[in-house]
């Protein structure tokens, strides 16, 4: 098996070496990243300027743009063979409820998927480095069985692990997305010159955290893994749609 | 009635001041957006840079960040009064099937509807700036039918216009969205410096641009509104999903 | 005659307009200058990405880049004819002593000079938009004589203008430049998510002030022009430079 | 002894790693570079946003800033000790002539300088690896003699070495600077999508490197140094330029 791993953190992070190790137990891995931390860089793409590769002395490529712009590059222009599935991650840090939407490694994922490959994402719900192998555990025995039991084509799978010892980890759930309350994360401040500025800040309060959802798995000791769909269409509103808009007259 | 403009094209860009002047005649228009063509920025966020604003001569805030950087900001520090509506627009090109995924002005009115907020994003098919004002004016029809017909509180609506005059327009058609081919569109070559770089190029052909895409309304004269959800759990993959983890043993 | 104007503060701010409109009177003038602030910018070049422009309403150029690529770029690229001189500014701020090494507005005047053009650069030392007037006047006197005056080929100008009405100003003082004392100029912080962060500050108080600096003229209610040369070679340090080489044996 | 260490090309690149270790024979040494390639960075400064740094599994630390922010937060922030001399390079290329002006090697090196440290930039004019080793042999036993010949305190030298191996190395040269001829530098294309961009190419062509410049010594064989000195007041010719300026009437 071949796999494309990428991340959002950037080649240097901790997450991606521990999960390059330990998918190389069982596939050729190709790592491709970007060349500096990308958090929060969505599916965007590097449009106005070329993009450029650095091989490091450890055989990971290193690129000037975004996830999306990594797993788009290697796939249609630096592997030699399409590699059978692309995995991202280990992201730092939870990627549950809505920060799927800005997420960079749920990105690189999502352009695997929409180049037609089978792609997972990964995140450890904490801090502690130490914990990036339970993830990368958890991960290897996804893959196992995505041999045997393979995705619908427009999905792809989102997991979240705690940041936990893998014998503290009590199973492994299928999730929904859950959601955050988005507002009052922002802060004003001033610069050093006096200027007015604003930051993101801490994420909003669960909004929506109940059983069933991703974040109520990891609170609860769980892996959760999220199937998610790539087809943004809202086909159950197209008929109401369809009626209000009759009335229009252009 | 108040509205919260945006767009990635960027604040100087002929697109949304013909909406923000199409869209004065109904409403109270607040436009702040992005200093910079943003183009490709999807859902990104500035995360390790603070974000600035500049008040134009024209009363439009610039920002320097994202779309998505705009729209949170605005609601969440800007305005005096949340708003009633975000819509983003007028794109320069553009925003069918898989574009959407990586149009910062689709998700500017992403950001809105999470910040709970009625959103539509509105882009331009083509490129004679002339023709505008056909998809300033589908907009405000919209809206104005909008008022008695909310929309579901997880979607936006996505609608795209032919570059044609109003009187060659045939009509609005409820659209899913359709798919483009996305091999083959990264193009590599050297700089002057005879460094290899690569391009995205070329939007790559339709694969799926059948009748009721988005693609085949613009292709027939008419303007295509497709309604997006927000939430991607890909509910009907949990049962199966559930039944295949059943086998892992951490 | 012809002007090439540029700035470092971008093509938007007031420093700039207002100049624009007081050469205008006494030359044809072309506005080239940077899409965003470049303060601090030096003479830095765009070499791995490639510049873009976009003419304004008012037929300003904006450029996606540094003072020093609008300067070459119009030069070599832009337009039609060489301009007769090159003046940067009016910079929003005193660029005095130590500032002129970091400044992307003399450095806009500096790639005047290499490549051949006399060239000035212009700042307000004071932040009171409304006595750009002042710093407007003193620059079109000093071209004017500049005509009868011509500069060594290797020699620009830097004008420093105190915010004050032109009433006010006692004249205009020849000046070297003074020093700024360097330490304890950066702070360290935490961002919102608690990385370590670090800031330039406040500007370093002055550590040579004297007479005949042009942080004394400014004090002292004058207009300060500090010729500065363009060739960094240390000549006088030669002989004995090369005496200590001497004893080197590779 | 301790020296800081810097250079533009990125704490990544060869140059720096070669010369790191060649220093750590005679000195305590720490590197404290620019996360990505500066080249072209001058002595620009970040100012609108914070610094970050990171340390390597080297021990290096990487900035998210140019050469003059990491000799700048290095000295007031990050070190205990303040260095007795700052070295930047090895740069991969030439820095000789006007490119001094540019070079954020250079600029780095004068950073150091107006901080108060003796500062040393170095360069190796050509491209093949191999010859790094012989830049830094040179610029140890620059450093050795520096020693007990202290630099006059507003000048740093500038060394250049040719990508010969050590055998081959006819010497030092003290030199001045020379000159390119800057015009026809640039060159226009077309991106992808048939915008117009600009790019700067190759080097121009030699004006000035006749005898006693740096571009003869690297030519014939020899390393080049040449001093340069930080204080750009041209006081030449601030009597005529006074005299002049006596007839202005404001």
């Amino acid at each position: 098996m071949r796999i494309l791993l990428s991340n959002d953190d950037g080649v240097y992070a901790k997450g991606i070496q521990v999960l390059q190790q330990a998918l190389s137990q069982i596939a050729d891995v190709i790592t491709v990243g970007p060349d500096r931390n990308c958090s929060g860089a969505s599916n965007s793409l590097t449009l106005l300027n070329p993009l450029r590769t650095q091989t490091l002395d450890n055989g990971f490529i290193a690129v000037n743009g975004t996830p999306t712009d990594c797993v788009h590059l290697a796939i249609s222009q630096l592997l030699d063979h399409t590699p059978d599935l692309v995995v991202a991650g280990i992201n730092h840090g939870a990627n549950l409820g809505d920060d799927v939407l800005y997420s960079g490694t749920v990105a690189a994922a999502t352009e695997g998927r929409h180049l037609g490959l089978p792609a997972i994402a990964v995140s450890l719900a904490g801090r502690e480095e130490a914990h990036f192998a339970t993830a990368a555990h958890v991960t290897v025995e996804v893959i196992k069985k995505l041999k045997s039991h393979p995705l619908p084509a427009d999905q792809i799978l989102n997991i979240n692990v705690p940041a936990i010892a893998l014998s503290e980890l009590k199973g492994i759930m299928v999730t929904r997305l859950g959601r955050r309350h988005k507002a009052e994360t922002m802060s004003s401040d001033t610069d050093p010159w006096g200027r007015k500025i604003y930051w993101y800040g801490s994420l909003g309060p669960e909004l929506d955290a109940g059983e069933g959802t991703d974040f109520y798995a990891i609170a609860n000791g769980y892996a959760s893994i999220t199937p998610l769909h790539v087809d943004m269409s809202a086909y159950k509103s197209m008929d109401t749609l369809e009626q209000w808009l009759a009335g229009i007259r252009l």
